[in-house]
């Protein structure tokens, strides 16, 4: 992906006049990833009409060498320092920078060392935005992503028996999917058991599966610094006809929603199929999140799929699609696919069956 | 250590009239787990004379009722317009915030909600200073952390072998640390083999172990919250003459600096003490950071053990003593112990021996 950098970094440059911005000062770590490749964890990249300046400290110098193609510059004091004089150097006027991804003391120290006649300029959402819209490439890596996602729960879930903790099932996940080469999960890996299914955010704890339980397990891996995410849900014994029913609503609802994305629909759109046939079956209100999400070199981004989402989806768009329903004292089901929004309609990248796996 | 958390908030609550301020917002999320016992992502806490109010949004409403003793506000909407709201309530003139701990955004959303008769005031390094200083049960959690990451160590050092790549042993390595106790690594488990134990900084990756090679180890388990954190060095095969007289060299280097360490005797001190050693070894250039830090709800906190640190030491913190010496080409060795000052001197609280490990 050596290539696309350069190209990101030119359509910035190539956007800084309409912004009636002199320069941009991108300090999210993704987003200084998604313009360099940078991986490490203090950069900053100032964007220029003309080319870009990567910063760092001397602990990341060899990794920025290789990893870098822009110009670099290693600082020995606060990066912020050397960004106000090399844009005083280059005469900015007016300076953009990412006002949710920059502290109050960065922002300070920036001001008080850039010139009296320089201003900086909040910019927020520019760089998401281009995010939001994959390559090839990067549709790709998340492909990559999904595949050792799903090959790590075929694994894991053949090793699942009575006794095993939440904890012990998640501890397993995450040595597997890294096995298999994802770098990291790219979120705490969830797995609830019986009713504590119902809380949609469970830590893994002591819980043991018992036989008449539900398991609920939510997992993603980064890969080649992408994330993929999928929502499987297990039962250990016969299910109730009353699990029976609740699963498959949960599921025609996630079909339903699936069945919407496509260039044009908004996010509430989709949001919004999901919520109707978990009212047709009484459930709505047990509902309690949005849909979905964008993913990419963040497990959360833009676009988001919920209730009031109006961005249209377009082709290239890369989200999750994940309704659920929980029963406090029962349990909750989720089902979750990872989906790219294609030119016609959408592809589910997740290979995994989403019928309820009985054990 | 629930009782815990409503005397340090007194402590806070008592020391605003000294910092002429109505009260304190806390948003460091260390610091608010400091303070609470919360250990969620999105909270923040305003201290003021008599009480203090945690705010937080509806995904943790269910965990902050669990883990919190003080009274707690859920938010729909942002946290600092609740924030706000309150602190207009009780007539807050004088706001202190945690400067590098709240973005741009949040800083100017915050200003934008108090009355215009209140002023914020940046507040560096209060509750890091009150955080440097270990009560007897913060001392026992990172015993407990620092029991478990030697555990951890003794079971993974029996399965290495020649052929393992350095991500393998990673893999193991985190694995295991969850099976014994721990919730995660403290930070990125840092594996390097051969000629790459020379970067300090090394990520694991493909290189396999072959004999004649040093195996650089630095790991640490964050469990019941607190950090532990060790270097040690594994060599396959039979050391070079070279190599063992480069492991003598820092192992004198870390052992000058422990006997250093105790109350009244500064960072720089401690940190001579080990550079000392080094030059008379030739090798205080090949020692490239610094000799130590402090470590508790972070892995990384004060005080810091390095050649211009002029803070004194005080029974009760809780730090690590880390020389390294690293040759280009060759390798590198490190040696690190989590020590605690006491009265009289420290306590070393790593078990593991220090002998070079040889396989």
């Amino acid at each position: 992906m050596n290539n696309e950098y350069g190209g990101r970094r030119r359509l910035i440059s190539a956007g800084l006049e309409t912004r009636e911005l002199d320069a941009m000062l991108v300090t999210h770590p993704a987003s200084v990833r998604y313009l360099t490749g940078y991986a490490g964890s203090n950069g900053a990249l100032l964007v220029l009409p003309d080319d870009a300046t990567f910063f760092t400290d001397p602990r990341y110098a060899i990794q920025s060498r290789r990893e870098i193609t822009c110009r670099t510059q290693i600082c020995r004091g606060p990066i912020v320092t050397a960004v106000a004089t090399l844009a005083a150097a280059r005469r900015v006027r007016r300076l953009g920078f990412e006002p949710a991804h920059i502290s109050f003391d960065g922002y300070d120290r920036l001001r008080a060392k850039l010139p009296l006649n320089a201003s900086l300029e909040p910019v927020a959402g520019w760089l998401e935005a281009h995010r939001m819209l994959k390559s090839h490439a990067e549709i790709a890596a998340i492909r990559r992503s999904v595949k050792t996602n799903s090959r790590t729960f075929e694994l894991v879930v053949r090793r699942v028996r009575a006794g095993m903790r939440e904890q012990d099932l998640a501890a397993e996940i995450d040595y597997q999917m890294r096995r298999l080469g994802a770098e990291k999960p790219s979120f705490e890996t969830i797995v609830a058991m019986g009713e504590r299914s119902a809380l949609p955010h469970a830590h893994p704890g002591d819980t043991a599966l018992a036989n008449g339980q539900l398991v609920l397990i939510d997992m993603g891996a980064f890969q080649d610094g992408y994330a993929s995410d999928m929502t499987r849900m297990l039962f250990l014994g016969r299910p109730t006809a009353r699990m029976k029913s609740l699963y498959g609503a949960v599921l025609e609802a996630q079909l339903a929603a699936i069945d919407a994305v496509r260039p044009g629909v908004t996010g509430g759109q989709v949001d919004r199929q999901a919520r109707r046939v978990l009212r047709a079956h009484k459930l709505d209100r047990a509902f309690v999140h949005s849909t979905g999400h964008g993913l990419g070199l963040e497990i959360h981004e833009l676009p988001r799929i919920g209730r009031k989402d109006a961005t249209p989806l377009a082709a290239g768009m890369a989200i999750t699609i994940e309704p659920g329903a929980y029963l406090e004292g029962f349990g909750g089901v989720r089902i979750e696919d990872t989906v790219v929004v294609t030119a016609s309609g959408c592809e589910v990248l997740t290979p995994t069956s989403k019928e309820l796996r009985v054990l």
